[in-house]
């Protein structure tokens, strides 16, 4: 049977299809139209195969179900047989059909569906879904080889180490598996997720989950940079899809990086940190403070030391207290000069999960970073940004987790496939 | 100092000013436009002040955040001050302007600002809060009166009874006073939120906060009929705002209803219940299964008994088991036919709220209905449901609270100012 676009269901007419050949680049354009003619970023649809995997470079969708996994089997076909799985139907989703060839609302009637059906009628969104593998996939937590894959284990793919300010709670942190589903639609997002859990159930569990209502990053120059839960604009700095360069240099795993793991090339390292906010704290304090703490203006996004959100921070200009972007200043402790060069393409999230104990907002930002190599540019960073910035007064790292992402998937191929072939 | 629009610090323009002489149900209407002349979806605002609260009658935004909130004070002048305050706030923040007169990024350096900041430069967003007293504000847990107005107390407003299936749980229930939030953007309905529960800072506490992804209804013949988490279309027989008869008979407090509550004519009951369903499970039962729960088909939403998504059901029609819609059929077991003719303005939301302890989703559907008198126009269906309704069985309320909506607000009061007067 044919596969059912859930647009065609309602008459939406066929969106998207025949964009596999495209790169995912000329896709961060609409490429979608309604029947009628009109196009939205709704009927946005990013192919799902290429070079590099969509979801890192492809400009920031607004909203994010992030999924960790793990894997519940030790039989290294199931677990192939389940990547093979995923990846076709996150082909059929992020082209706005169903999860399954039949569809929710076709076949027999004493099977369940192959779709759950809550995104019947909703267009692709702009849905792109991003795999990565964490480190018990390699080595569980006994030391086994479980799939015969130890031996091919990124040198960099450990387990973040512990951090200051670290409290992290185990069940929001690690993973076996990740999906990363970004739409411009919550309830897209969440249909993918959910029906690749359905798909996986009996060979993966879902460990933990995260929903971002906004987010806080612009991988694309065409995007403007949204503000995060503190006010302030976030991202500014981001690598972004057009810097090709930077983009090899701080992003994609070059050919050579992990003699043991050429397998990775082209693919990159996803850091994710659900970091709460101290909200309630946070907004008592006057603003000039803010400012201070983040080395920029609240308004523009200018640095403290003067021009507008995309001039260069002069962080020796002098000031009333020494320089005028003082020296825990969230922009000079993070910023690549002061950080041997690093940089990282940022994809992260603002959340709320409801309230605390003590009727604060349980609310904050799920740091996603995509990095060519975290030991050299998300660790140290990081280390900075825990011992020396002003913002950690009021930040709780309550779940971490990296992943490994391979690259693109090609014409025929499962996820990951370079892995296991 | 003027108050400072939000999309003026980006010069959009001053959106939505003059709006508020406006009818609520004129604005059901695009009413708001760029400075270059295009309209959206965002750009829709909606008038505070009317006959009665927005965000009832208003069509369904997309996004919703919910809060309840424990009164800390036992000072009548405290509480009054701190809707009065609300009112301010509400009324410049659904015009798309700060929560305070001088905004998140003016004023004195030494002093927080009065806006957090996070929705500078977003639109107005077709923002709505709607504001409601529970029990407790009344007679409190000890039966005190703390604020000289329990002889007030509506006869209606008593903590809904346990229903079979409830499992509460306390954090997530209940509440003096409640606020929901809704918007296109659920960075504005955040952002709305967190600025009420700071003005209210050392008056309230927030009890519980629930954000939803996807509304679940239709509260206008303008939308089309959304799905709800088990993919079926949800809300068809709503109550719709364009019913005006339906209204006063089932959704509005009419004058003479309740003597002792003369303030809430023009008011509402809210009832709001969290909904969580076990969709793993749900995902594994048959299309005709599901179908049969419902008593609707999954495809177009029509009754098993045959037509159109508005199709009456005929209950009467027989099947190879009794009757085409089963006797334990959802659409038959809350029918108003079969409840005593009683209907409600459903207005409820998807939630996802992670992971739950066993690896399934934390997910469902949260509730939320406006009644004429929850005696006649909730606890009666709610039971039969509890009893009857074949998908109990998928469902577990884990949280439950009922408030008085007191009538719109008119120019120079303040919201529930009939309750005080």
């Amino acid at each position: 049977m044919a596969p059912v676009s859930r647009r065609g269901l309602l008459g939406g007419g066929a969106v998207a299809a025949g964009l596999a050949g495209l790169g995912a680049f000329a896709a961060t354009e609409a490429l979608a139209g309604d029947a009628d003619g009109s196009t939205s970023a709704d009927d946005l649809a990013y192919p799902f195969r290429g070079t590099h995997q969509a979801g890192i470079v492809t400009p920031a969708q607004d909203r994010l179900h992030f999924a960790a996994f793990d894997v519940i089997t030790d039989d290294r076909d199931e677990l192939i047989a389940l990547l093979t799985a995923w990846t076709e139907a996150a082909e059929r989703m992020t082209r706005g059909a169903g999860a399954g060839p039949i569809g929710p609302t076709q076949g027999a009637a004493d099977l369940p569906p192959d779709d759950t059906g809550e995104a019947i009628g909703l267009p692709p969104s702009g849905l792109t879904l991003t795999f990565g593998f964490g480190p018990g996939l390699f080595t569980d937590a006994r030391g086994r080889d479980r799939f015969g894959i130890a031996e091919r284990r990124p040198a960099a793919l450990e387990e973040l180490p512990h951090f200051p300010g670290d409290q992290l709670i185990a069940s929001r942190s690690g993973g076996d598996l990740c999906v990363q589903a970004c739409a411009q639609d919550p309830q897209v997002a969440v249909h993918a997720i959910r029906n690749l859990a359905r798909i996986g159930f009996g060979t993966v569990s879902v460990r933990w989950s995260q929903l971002g209502f906004g987010r806080t990053s612009t991988t694309s120059t065409s995007q403007s940079t949204p503000r995060n839960l503190f006010g302030f604009k976030d991202g500014t700095a981001n690598v972004k899809a057009e810097e090709t360069d930077a983009l090899s240099e701080h992003v994609w795993v070059q050919d050579g990086d992990d003699l043991a793991a050429g397998w990775l090339t082209g693919g990159s390292y996803l850091v994710a940190r659900r970091i709460n906010m101290t909200i309630e704290t946070w907004d008592r304090q006057p603003l000039a403070d803010q400012e201070g703490f983040i080395g920029r203006t609240k308004d523009t996004g200018a640095p403290l030391s003067g021009g507008g959100e995309f001039t260069a921070p002069d962080f020796e200009m002098p000031g009333s207290d020494g320089t005028v972007i003082p020296a825990t200043a969230h922009v000079r402790v993070v910023h690549p000069d002061n950080n041997a060069g690093a940089r990282m393409l940022r994809r992260g999230y603002n959340f709320v999960d409801g309230t605390d104990d003590l009727g604060g907002l349980n609310a904050g930002l799920f740091f996603i970073a995509y990095v060519r190599d975290p030991r050299t540019g998300f660790i140290p960073v990081q280390t900075a940004m825990a011992r020396h910035d002003a913002l950690m007064e009021y930040l709780k790292v309550t779940g971490s987790a990296l992943f490994a992402v391979p690259p693109g998937v090609g014409e025929g191929e499962y996820v990951g496939q370079s892995l296991f072939a």
